[in-house]
């Protein structure tokens, strides 16, 4: 307790969700209280074509044009 | 809002999950309000082999038998 | 199957929910396939304390200004 | 109705998976009543890379050490 | 782990839930393995207004008449 | 995207999941990327009596020691 299921796109690296799982436990015993060894993070993978919003897959929408390099 | 999820069995194409996203989120956004683009609907596949029914999984329950063809 | 879980703000009333529960049902067996009897919808009314969006809580964001009347 | 969710590690085989649904279906009717044919059982597999507990994922966590063999 | 999550209609006693959570317990460490100190049973009460099969809320259908007395 | 849902004992205040919104929305941002306006943090007040480990529910399990005072 808490436990913690994550829906997301799938393709993060382990790494991604490795860091993740530490990050959200962290954030969790921070403000929730308990012990992190309580704390479980489940990853749910979903594909695009698996996810609509309005009404439309996201596998169906253009890709989000690239963010524009942030100023150094 | 609302998020609305549909645990499935696995098979269905890429079209129908697509004409389904569109019926379900008008569906929603009919009945229960809001705004289309705040609605998400998310398919969930289940292998016939990980639901039963009445205990007996559905991979080892006989395929329903072929529906009498409708009227022309 | 499939079973559809629609997670909303807390305070559609019944009839609401009446409603959805037919045009959903009906939104499923209609591009899904399969047959009514077997399609489960449930409702998780969710309290705007409860639902974040962006690290803020929806009881914490102004309401919406109330919408324009549509033209006659 | 009651529908039963079971989330595991992904790994077992169909029979372990044949002999839980019954158990469980059981298990269920026995204690919360009703009839054995509204019971659903469904099995969510989780990787062990999508499972963390105590911020540290299950495929990165050492193996439990083999269990001595019970006593005849 | 396995994490089992019940969803029934709301009125179970916590005699019936404590009964239940030992029975399906043992359950699932008797078919799936596993140690009985790391399952989790999670019961999630749907009202009957929240809950609906074939389009039709529970809470608007017609009790299940009584069960004749099982024979002595 | 993601969604992210916890599901925790009830009794925390609306100022713990204040701030356990901001900092799960942070450690998902900051670890797995995507944009804060897209995250969804739900909380899934969970009873003590609903709640097994072991095969016992939480309800019935003697509340744990009061920790030790931190050191200064």
């Amino acid at each position: 307790m808490p436990t913690v299921h994550v829906q997301l796109f799938k393709g993060r690296t382990a790494d991604q969700k490795r860091a993740a799982a530490v990050a959200i436990t962290e954030a969790v015993v921070k403000t929730l209280g308990g012990n992190a060894d309580t704390v479980d993070v489940i990853f749910h993978d979903i594909e695009r074509h698996d996810w609509a919003t309005g009404g439309v897959l996201w596998s169906d929408k253009a890709p989000a044009p690239p963010q524009a390099p942030k100023a150094p």
